[in-house]
């Protein structure tokens, strides 16, 4: 009996890594890694910040820590792995157990057989079939050519318009990228928000802020045709009708598994569109992997197949197949809570687990959520804005789902999330919590216990929340409320929502109680800056004997609609 | 029937907590809080930082985070609560349900009745019976007065050295603070290391970057004296006869539980030196709790009764005790697992759990520890380095403790490990966690996670670790030793250790095997600069039939002793 030979398809993450702990747990395999493009291991998540210019050397997106290029000769040398770039892969042959390839510079085609194949064939950018699309000035960025492409845009400083089509997490760090290199953008959304990771109120904040930098956000509405003269872009036309003048778009609306050649091997595809794998990474061939962007996962709080391109994920799941491709089946992947985060300018935006709209969307009906809004850190050491929202379900307790946006520290906020979700922990673990504190990094309570502390008083029945939205859509409706701004004078005078408030301030309040309607029924909704005094306030009030008192959550915070001052 | 009297002794953090949450959950309860000082709610933590200068506002460490200061009329209108500063208990007739106080500043005395009491009385600096003691110049920092009596001190600019005794948290802190204010600074620590919430090696790090910050550190050594002129400090005599000047010396060596008043009224005294506390926070009696520094809490590892004197527990106490006695023993307190962090200049230093000699200490034999070296982001978004401890039980796999260090977002990294404490998890569930992921923010395998794969492959007996201080050990005894430092060329230039190692890069390894000892039982340590081309060369020499190799966890960058270059 020969090597046993472990064939992988793909060099970006999950590939490589795949390939690498292959080799790790078994140093007489032939370990062969066949990449279609000319690079290897590209660092894909970066592109969007070497093209906004947070570093210059393009080879920061190909090489090790220490700066060594990973390049053929790196595999070879280093890890004993026979990279080949250039190398496409036409088809794979499951009972002769061999894969036919093309080297697309040189065209040699030829066979390799495998004990053991690993498919990370990645996913391709989903380009519309709008009017127009095939126009010089149009791209994606999805590849190292496509970065390459728009950081020579950058570097010329020629082009001063972009559309950027899709306002999803690659939407969103493009339009940063491109307004970093000096180009006024527009982004075109057909959904009616961004981010979709995030609940609607929560979006609303970071398209705020984007329009703090100028940035035009486009919401419900899409690209009827891109416009433009002797093949080169000079705008598009919106299904409404609006003409928005451009020289560059790029498309990011999503990509699509690239399955091709599995599915023509006979390869099981899920509904997803991804290749349909189980806990081992195994396709239905149990001698085929498949992993990162090509394949389909589970979600462990739903427990449905989903697709979850992330990066981090890619390179779990190559460790997990790499493993069970060199030793055989022993290690498992557990699946995905979908945990996301992006730099929005200023600002962060995460999420974990289930936001509302996807709770309600897998079923999950019984369910609580809050929005809490304070620093990250005292004001003192210069704390940041957080806002959260949290998503509980009601009967357990069980976190389902967090969501943070602000300037503070949203990544550390997040991944406590996370590891609360991943630990099966409810709002009452959280609640008492005990994290690292000191002033150079938390609030004496931590942001995440507060938002805890919050829930659970909603889940007892003492915090009695409405949220922004929800506000709103009265006030729109001509509901009559009575709304208390509990903050100081001062605070009002520099800063106020305009929503027909009265400002009764906290310390003022149970002298002021004859202010409040007579109607000791009448709806009453207290807020402040955060709401924390606005809770204070809804339970002095109703300890008085108001019996429809509500806080408004997250206070001035969270409010993402336009205010007064 | 009158009104529920909830009386609170103490103003800083806990007692506060536990007044306002008694007010919110019983509006008509009579609330009094009676505090020894003359300010309230004081952000004792944030000490250091207001005599480090990076802020300059006193106000910022007593108001709210709009502005407000909390004094007796902010608690009074806001709140609805009685605070009465400048009072000192003196005794509590528990039979009576009575205590009686004096005010300091008026001289007047009086006795309260109480339905409930909670005590959150504090503890006072630990003095150490050394002749000298009482001149002038030296202090604590340990309440307001101190931290005026020290800032003073920075505005003034006179004094150019200082002496801190105690290389624990508080001692570090106070170190950086006055070393911002330009003071030359000595730190004594009686122990052989300094933070002892650290394992030894995980110390030295931090000592080694205080001594680039040119502070003077000794340990292993005491105060013999403080020498001193017409009742004014003029230097500190060591243990070991050595003589240190300085005209300010600042004692942190710890803490006593502030007990007296509890002790006498005949309330049990924990083993710790802390009152004893329930679940509830209630003491031996029922109707008086006991919260924050003053009393001792469950390790919620070990089990053992503890003194935690931390900021954000006492606040979480005193959550937990304001609810119990507004309404009915009802909610918990479940612990603390002791996490920490501190910012020691351009590094900060955490832990959480167990570390190794805790683990120990407390029975824990069949533990693993790895160390891991890498960075927080990718290079090219500014990654800066993290060196985690992590320790785990060997049978079960559960996270028992982390320990993180480096100028990295350490914050993160202890939050993410305190979760997964406290979500029972094991390093099976880490090794493939699912966290946020994006440049800005972490690696695409984050470092805590690649921390748990190396502890994976150490369960699972792939990974061979051997630690820096063993290494050590080794080579100081004599032991014939064959290192293999796996890096490239340039960077042996730039940097090494020196210690006989023989520098055969990893690309290199599988052609030079001729180079290794001819006895393949000859042991065989191999690193680089974070030990992963370390372990990747251990791996492949190993397959190639060497029977004793082993990895040096952390590399280089984990190395806390002297190198050649």
């Amino acid at each position: 009996m020969g090597k046993k030979r472990i064939l992988v398809i793909g060099g970006s993450a999950a590939g490589p890594k795949a390939a690498a702990k292959a080799r790790r747990l078994d140093e007489t395999a032939e370990v062969i890694l066949l990449q279609k493009s000319a690079d290897l291991s590209m660092a894909s998540c970066g592109y969007p910040y070497y093209v906004g210019g947070f570093f210059n050397d393009r080879n920061q997106l190909l090489c090790t820590p220490t700066g060594v290029v990973r390049d053929t000769k790196f595999y070879l040398n280093a890890k004993a792995i026979d990279a080949r770039t250039n190398t496409e892969v036409a088809s794979i042959d499951r009972k002769a157990k061999t894969v036919t390839f093309k080297n697309t510079a040189s065209g040699e085609t030829g066979t390799l057989p495998y004990d053991k194949l690993i498919i990370a064939t990645g996913a391709v950018p989903r380009m519309p079939p709008i009017p127009g699309i095939n126009q010089k000035g149009i791209t994606t960025l999805q590849s190292m050519q496509d970065a390459d492409y728009l950081r020579s845009i950058r570097d010329e400083g020629k082009i001063k318009r972009a559309a950027v089509v899709g306002g999803g997490l690659i939407g969103i760090e493009t339009c940063e990228a491109l307004h970093l290199a000096g180009i006024d953008v527009c982004i075109v959304e057909m959904m009616d928000q961004i981010l979709t990771f995030l609940d609607p109120e929560m979006a609303k904040i970071v398209e705020n802020h984007l329009k703090t930098k100028n940035v035009h956000v486009i919401t419900s509405n899409g690209v009827a045709e891109f416009m433009g003269k002797d093949g080169k872009l000079t705008g598009v036309k919106l299904k409404n009708g609006n003409e928005h003048v451009c020289e560059l778009a790029v498309v990011a609306i999503g990509n699509v598994p690239n399955v091709a050649i599995a599915k023509e091997a006979g390869i099981t595809i899920g509904t997803t569109g991804g290749i349909a794998t189980d806990e081992y990474m195994r396709t239905s061939d149990h001698d085929v992997y498949a992993i990162g962007d090509c394949a389909e996962i589970t979600h462990r709080i739903t427990g449905k197949k989903i697709l979850a391109p992330y990066g981090d994920l890619a390179n779990l799941e190559g460790r997990v197949a790499g493993e069970n491709a060199a030793v055989g089946d022993t290690v498992t992947f557990p699946g995905t809570i979908q945990s996301g985060i992006c730099k929005v300018f200023d600002i962060n935006a995460g999420s974990t687990g289930l936001s509302e709209t996807n709770a309600r969307r897998n079923g999950f009906d019984d369910i609580v959520t809050v929005v809490n809004a304070s620093g990250d850190k005292p004001g003192f050491m210069g704390g940041l804005l957080l806002v959260t929202k949290l998503v509980a379900d009601r009967k357990t307790g069980k976190i389902l789902g967090a969501q943070v946006v602000g300037p503070g520290d949203v990544a550390k906020q997040v991944a406590q999330w996370a590891l609360a979700i991943q630990g099966n922990m409810t709002v009452e673990d959280l609640v008492n919590a005990d994290l690292p504190y000191a002033p150079p990094f938390s609030l004496a309570i931590d942001h995440g216990i507060a938002t805890a502390h919050l829930m659970q008083n909603k889940l007892k029945g003492r915090l009695k929340g409405i949220s922004t939205t929800e506000v709103k859509r009265k006030l729109d409706a001509g509901e009559k409320l009575f709304i208390v701004d509990a903050r100081g004078d001062d605070e009002y005078t520099t800063m106020r929502l305009g929503i027909g408030e009265h400002l009764i301030p906290l310390g003022a309040l149970r002298k002021r109680l004859d202010e409040l309607p007579a109607d000791k029924n009448a709806e009453i909704i207290c807020y402040c800056k955060i709401s924390l005094r606005g809770y204070e306030a809804a339970l002095a009030i109703e300890a008085n004997g108001w019996k429809n008192v509500k806080v408004m959550e997250g206070g001035i915070m969270a409010w993402p609609f336009p205010r007064e001052k």
